[in-house]
């Protein structure tokens, strides 16, 4: 723990990319030593974000240039189908890789193909790779080599979910609606016309309401934790007009007796990035914002003779949705404390 | 239908009164010819609204001198109770009175009272109030004397519902739940730290949770279209930052074999302010920015095996979901042309 | 002026196109008969701006099917080098054309050429140009068959001045500083890094400041109104986190006695869409958002000796700045009333 | 330096209060001890601030209850009036005040009456007040018990300008202009009308046009460096739609042959927190969200024969603009490294 691990960034020109930047800045045992991008090669950081004008003093290279294999990790902030690519010569190197991209989430590669429209080629990689919802999975993180960060609606679906499938609280058959809504940041940092300010702002919309890839992955969670309920999620994902931040709303029936606040309580007691509220309490993007959390709150249904519950769960999508769970998930891998690097505070307002 | 109606609104400094102003302005058969507010008698509406210099020159008055009892029909867009007190002057002197306020929405006094914690005093005119939901109530309204406008919430959330119900398509006992967003303007034009535009701002949250004025709304119009669902209703709202709008993503169960699309499509085949979309069409509140419209979609729940659909429905809260719809029901009651004064285009982007 | 007119549009998926469509729709006198896009030749524009779902039953067309030769006027909504090229043909078979982008707004073709980095092609059409700032060349523009549109930035900051220019109120040799504020759809409608929710939103930057091809074509105006104030003109544009709006502040120095708000006041009085506010009153964006409407105020610099002061011009950007002038230009070509079809109501909020 | 300073905030409910919060949690040397407020006295922090909760375990006080005179040193983020009644106490016990009001930062107390509207009651505590812009009077700060934290507008104003002036660099007479653009947390967290997401959102505005506060503390500083620069001032404030950023666009006219680039990466060449952007660069304020710093860009006014130049600058109103500076004059106070507490790295986007 002493020593300071050497870390590489694939892909670094995106939002996941400069939000990684941002927090191993400040990394007490890790240190970014190199940052690819084939379009910006030889580009200064400082050039590209001038946000982190006087932070870094680092140059965009080629993979070629950029020596990957001389670090302890490397991160995939890249679009899927590259990291299954490039992670098996970087794991036959001893190099530890965490993919912030979609392509070792689904443990059947049929399923993946079928939502993400390419052939899947990295199988053996994919046996060996574990699905980095830290709080989940924690144990096995600490084995792995192969990290698939979580999407940003799985974790913010799941964290709510899991003490109550662990426990089999849920009502067999019944839906499990997770009504979910995003920054706009969640769609990255590629030009496209419907992430405009002017189509995106002052606007409210759904999409992907006939089917969006993070309902597999998070079904596929669901499913391993309390039989037949990955078969019973309704999801909708919406579009809000803010930049960072994600809301869940999720609807379950629980079986009679059943106490969520006290679960989820328990559950989360010793979890540093996720905050199970007091009741009444009703949670807000923004008082995440920045930050690596989850905040949990839980309302039974008003006026209503069912144990029917209504689970709020917000994070900021960039941080425990992706670049904060990521070094999360580097913590566990390299046994340092769990919260380095993680312990910036909410920017509000 | 040649004369002029000659209009009066009450409470005209807030986001549905200038509203109101706005679309009365190109009304062909209405004029407005008074407006009151205590707290700015004497004030020029060009200096209170700049967007209305060069439009109205009239001056606020205090309702002693506004001589409402000269007019042919007054708006209340009043904070509730003021309604209450003074439409069952008005009323016996023949003016016909259309309140946005929520003062008779409520059929039984008694859960009116339980929900807005005043006394209700007016129980007279409560019996002949119509609820104001043009595509349903629309022969009642031609004869009604006095309208309670419906809440924005139950606009939205009604309106695809309604021909659902009326075919008793839903599957008895399995909820209906209303996962609803608004815009900012939604709580009204009113000094509070939560409505700030760094408070609101960059932030998405739920409220009311616990029990919103608007659940009882809701499920009494439910409860006369099919039995028991209104009980069955959860409604959770939540706001987002943006200025104006509405989206309601409402889940429901229906009975094998219905199609909510042909049924909807049918419903409303008739009706200029609701469009049904086409079948894979995702609304977005931008849509449908300025204008007296609620744009419809449906999706089924993609990899559900049961007959669970995902309704989706828009409007500008401002406007079906208060001052047009406001504005309709005027029209209905005058026997004027539905669409007077309603025919603006949204204002896109 | 008992017929209609029919209006092509070339160009029209953008946001100055899509806002000549919103107006010309309420417009009695006119109506589109023709949009294209070679992009997207073939969509029914309910499909691509479903804000006018309802309102118009076209679709798009290549230019070859358009058979714009059969319109009255076409409008020009295009980026710079289309009208140029295809406005000489349209004209010579008797139809009129207003350019909504750059190409006839110099009249020195050599400094277009400097500022626009293509070649010149369209001296004659160019020769019989007239610039369409309505309230500067109302005469002129009713014989013209050809219009340049005005650019947003010379609308806004040329109408405040004109009066004073025209006086020659302005002290001899003193720097004009136009420091200008504008809404992110003065971007258009195209993919860029730049105008993303994420880049723009929550953001305040200038841009151009080393030279904006709106600098020679305020100059121009300048310069014919009083000699030798173009060259003292330094412009600066910004971009602000809102849709729609601009907004000018302008800082000049005046000759001793000269008082603008008399000289504004009196030379816009009989001008349907500038506005020229009481005296301490401050515009805003918002108070001409959607319409057709140049708000003006002005103020002396406070604490200072010497006759400067400080202009405030805000219009919206598309409206004024763009698609409504444009059609008021039509208007008065076709010698129609001024207003038609320009007589909306800013939306506020 | 190795003992944490006790720290009390008075008036922590604002957004400088929390911002002091935010930032004084990840400081090495100090502790924030007591929080006072009357009207949220007994409340938990978490409770009040969210984004707090985990982060401090402090409630509200009176100040009679705070015992704020066994801090060490004590910040004032109130209106204006308190400090004034109630820092010298606290001096005279040995506790060091800062002052985030504007109490002490005009030295004739005349001028601070005339522009504040209240008897100024504090003499001998003013005649021992430094101004605390760092990066001017670092010398001066070292020694001081109280402290005149600057204004936001001052302190962006004023950086680019300090080391043109401190050569005599501006033309004797000449304007200079300065047009500045403030998020909305400027006006801080209070329900006011103006300040509503839907009246300050999508909305451009001009404000305090006729006479700011801030004017006479720039012309303060000015005059001190260059004679007859302040009287020379200009100074127009507006209102952008985001929540945190300042934007400064000044423009001087300078001497032949000044270069005003060198200028000021001489001058800042040693200071942390300005940052004199390369040559051709355009500073926007989000390269600054949430850090201490002020990036500052300079351009030549373009296609202009006399030696004008637009200086920019940036900076987070809430932090560089207030906390952070504040903290930056605690550290130089007591003597700790004057970047403790305030290495945190903008967040973007």
């Amino acid at each position: 723990m002493a020593q300071t691990l050497k870390i590489g960034i694939v892909g670094a020109t995106g939002y996941t990319g400069v939000e990684l930047l941002r927090l191993l800045a400040k990394h007490p045992y890790a240190q970014v030593v190199s940052i690819t991008s084939r379009s910006e090669a030889g580009v200064h950081i400082a050039d590209y974000f001038p946000s982190l004008r006087g932070v870094y003093d680092l140059r965009f290279q080629t993979p070629e240039e950029a020596q990957l294999d001389q670090c302890d990790a490397v991160f995939f902030a890249t679009p899927h189908g590259v990291a299954m690519r490039d992670a098996p010569d970087l794991l036959a190197k001893g190099v530890k890789v965490i993919d912030l991209s979609a392509d070792f989430r689904l443990e059947d590669a049929a399923v993946w193909e079928k939502w993400y429209k390419l052939p899947f080629t990295a199988h053996e990689a994919l046996s060996e790779a574990v699905y980095g919802l830290c709080e989940l999975n924690r144990e096995k993180i600490k084995q792995a080599r192969l990290i698939a960060n979580p999407g940003c609606y799985p974790t913010c679906v799941s964290l709510p979910l899991i003490p109550l499938l662990k426990t089999q609280a849920l009502v067999d058959g019944m839906p499990i609606i997770a009504d979910c809504k995003s920054g706009v940041s969640g769609a990255g940092r590629k030009a496209s016309i419907g992430s405009l300010f002017c189509e995106a702002g002052d606007n409210f919309k759904a999409y992907g309401v006939a089917g969006h890839r993070h309902l597999p992955e998070i079904r596929q969670t669901l499913n391993k934790l309390q039989a037949n309920t990955g078969e019973h999620l309704i999801f909708v994902p919406h579009l809000t007009p803010m930049i960072r931040g994600m809301f869940a709303t999720t609807y379950v029936h629980l079986k009679d007796g059943v106490c969520p606040h006290e679960l989820l309580s328990q559950a989360y007691s010793g979890s540093a990035f996720v905050d199970v509220m007091p009741k009444g309490s009703l949670p807000e993007t923004r008082s995440v914002r920045g930050a690596n959390l989850c905040r949990i709150s839980v309302q039974k249904a008003p006026e209503y003779e069912d144990n029917v519950w209504i689970l709020m769960s917000v994070q900021d999508n960039l941080v425990k949705g992706a670049a904060g769970q990521a070094i999360q998930n580097l913590n566990i891998m390299f046994d340092l404390p769990e919260t380095s690097g993680l312990d910036n505070i909410t920017l509000l307002p």
